[in-house]
């Protein structure tokens, strides 16, 4: 393992700034190198003490007094990595915290640890699977409940046992394999019996396949489901971003901390991340369509899912026909919602005659956005669009790229197989890509991972982790 | 006290976005308030465990998870509250520390906490006094060494023993006093032997005045000490402020997540904190001294403690006499240091005859801040101008404006006391201010501390402290 060393490593866990902070220090020399600055107001040094117990005491060194601090002991292997480890939870001030990091790690056989090289240790003592591993990162940087429920899921081992269960299977083909292949050097009778084989290389692939399309749902719990307001701008698209916003941003400002950079244009609506594509380009001449920046618009509705059709409800009779035809034909395989906003400007009962323009299959919202009128409604319509559900436990989405692109290869093999299978190919030939596929699934769980793939995975964990 | 109930009280003590987060949980329902969410993976509950233990398991609400944590129980009174508490340690993600605490205050007798509510809850159970308290907010706040030391000895009660000395000096004198006043009913000595009286008040007198003095340093090494750079712009003023600034941007940018914004044109030499005031309104136009916005020099200078005289050493001829004529009358008790910029572009030994310019007694400095040549004696000088030294841990520093004014008021007292004293005015009067004194030094450590002053100092506090 090129990626950690013996070295004891430490390092700042939690952000300056806040009320307290935690260092984390672990490694063979762990306990060793906290007691050399440690003076514990009971007297009696951590390395005398049992794991899973905490000492208040300070951090001191030479005359300097570095702070009060409680000391939590975690002995190998009951600990995250897996080895002897101390957290110091500090008061969280940065030169605190920084100080205590610098006296740590000037001493012998320590030093600052790299990003991820706490869950990398806990990988390869074997406290957790790679798959688990990479879903730390994802718990960590979550932003909705969809996105956390999934990591949190596949952290607890969700995924690592449907794997385990799908490599179980696969190692019970083979040997089914092997069977028959030395039944065949006996008796000629090599492709007798292969319907049992064929049902279970069927079910493998099923529930590979099923893995793989998840992908497609996960990918839009993790990164936000892409949905574009199209629309001119006197038809309120930008007060109704900001209105979906508004409703947002009371519970993101609960959120201490959170800044409005990293969450721009994502609206969370049922716990579900949506991010809105910007197709600012279309001009406010309402009556010239041509003037749309219909490129970018395309560009828009191409990378969205859902396709939020705003049109101001006053003059939606003089917007529908020419905005429909441009727009429409760009939505195939798109969820579009037609958007009467402004509907604060519209008698009672005009809604009725509005409706009509639409096609019945259409899903539709009268709403103002100016006045928040029946934006409840519009949420959940895109809540709908978004095909996305509240998850069971048992329900396994992948999230991860590279998960994806191992299921994947493992999908193309087991398809050979159920091919090879199917038009009498030799066994050995089968046996091929049969190991090929359990390759592909040990790939995931970190089993036959090469170092470069496992440095490129974790040098994208932050420091402390 | 009107400032916290008994309600069980919890927040997140860390900003998100880094490996791990706290949540902090105080009062008499914290445990079982935490059990409720608590799924231990050993099957003990909080409940059954000791004080100052720790348990790993899942914070968990119907059928959602939420995450893994690791619990840590301190049992009242050996909490930081002083009540039974738990701090649970979860990941890092805004998502997963919000939840905790919404699943927490969602329960009966529970809220989430205000800010400085924890500190104060330990102030109300005798478990630090005010100054203590107040330094805790310091402690976290520091940027630098100086301030930090300050704090740390202050939280730890080197300013409280301090006061304490002192009440207990003020009331052997209150003793003194009244066995005079006794004496007197009965045998009209009553101005009989106040020499003894005399001399513990000077004494005491001294002490407070050396307190309040040392405000002025305390003051600075909170604040950072003002430092104003004065020079026409093509002097290289800001050539020397950025390499200033970047020497001390490799110890910073150590500093994970540490913003720019809070410490701009602040600088950390040798620990001390220096604030570099703008004197942009120097004219680009050399031979014109007339075209310095003065005024806004002259603004600079007055707020500052150390003035950087930055000239060109190229042309540092006639640039002098102008300048000096100009800045150094606005430089009475200011520690000057004349700065010889850019000597790149002057011949060796020349500086020889620069020197010659200057008085003897005036501090000089030969650099070049563009190729960072004599960078450090720079600093050098700039630290031994700001009269600050390292600390001893006996040294007690003020630094809070509060507890200053109470000193000063406390000093005032005294000094009426010894007058008294010296004028032979009758005790019943003196003790009157004795005990004013009394009042004012024990204001600081919280005794006789009004609920409006209370909750003026916590609500200065972070949340989660």
């Amino acid at each position: 393992m090129t990626h950690t060393d013996n070295s004891t490593i430490c390092a700042i866990a939690t952000p300056p700034g806040g009320a307290l902070g935690i260092i984390r220090v672990s490694g063979t020399r762990a306990i060793e190198a906290v007691d050399r600055l440690f003076r514990p107001a009971n007297g009696k040094p951590l390395a005398q003490r049992g794991g899973n117990t905490t000492a208040f005491g300070t951090i001191a060194a030479g005359g300097e007094t570095v702070d009060e601090v409680v000391a939590t002991l975690f002995r190998a292997p009951h600990s995250y990595t897996g080895e002897d480890s101390v957290e110091i939870s500090c008061h969280g001030s940065a030169y605190i915290m920084n100080r205590i990091v610098q006296l740590l790690a000037s001493q012998d056989g320590c030093r600052v640890a790299q990003p991820g090289e706490y869950t990398l240790r806990a990988f390869i003592n074997g406290k957790m699977d790679l798959s688990q591993a990479e879903a730390v990162a994802d718990v960590i940087a979550s932003t909705s409940k969809a996105a956390h429920d999934v990591a949190v899921s596949q952290m607890r081992g969700g995924f690592s046992r449907k794997l385990k269960g799908l490599r179980e299977k696969l190692l019970h083909l083979t040997s089914l394999m092997e069977l028959e292949l030395d039944f065949s050097d006996h008796e000629e009778l090599e492709f007798a019996d292969r319907s049992e084989l064929k049902s279970l290389c069927d079910e493998i692939e099923t529930e590979i396949s099923r893995l793989c399309n998840s992908f497609a749902v996960g990918n839009a719990m993790k990164n936000g489901v892409p949905v574009a307001i199209v629309g001119e701008t006197n038809s309120g698209k930008s007060t109704l971003l900001n209105t979906l916003l508004d409703d947002d941003k009371a519970i993101v400002s609960d959120i201490q901390g959170t800044t409005r950079d990293t969450i721009e244009d994502m609206v969370n609506i049922n716990g579900i991340t949506f991010r809105f594509i910007d197709t600012a380009g279309i001009r406010d001449t309402s009556d010239k369509i041509e003037s749309i920046g219909i490129e970018r618009t395309f560009k828009a509705i191409s990378q969205a899912s859902v396709v939020l059709l705003v049109l101001d409800a006053s003059i939606a009779m003089f917007q529908w026909t020419e905005l429909s035809e441009k727009v429409l034909p760009l939505c195939k395989d798109k969820h579009v919602i037609v958007v009467f906003n402004k509907t604060d400007l519209i008698a009672e009962g005009q809604d009725a005659l509005l409706k009509r323009l639409i096609p019945d299959d259409m899903a539709t919202a009268f709403i103002s956005a100016k006045e928040k009128r029946n934006i409840p409604t519009l949420q959940q319509l895109i809540v709908q669009a978004s095909s996305l559900k509240q998850l069971n436990d048992e329900d396994v989405i992948v999230t991860n790229t590279r998960h994806f692109n191992a299921l994947s290869l493992a999908l193309a093999s087991i398809h050979r197989v159920s091919e090879g299978l199917a038009n009498d190919i030799p066994s050995d030939l089968v046996s091929q890509d049969l190991r090929e596929c359990i390759y592909h699934l040990s790939d995931i769980a970190g089993e036959v991972t090469t170092d470069a793939v496992l440095a490129n995975i974790f040098e994208r964990f932050c420091i402390g982790k």
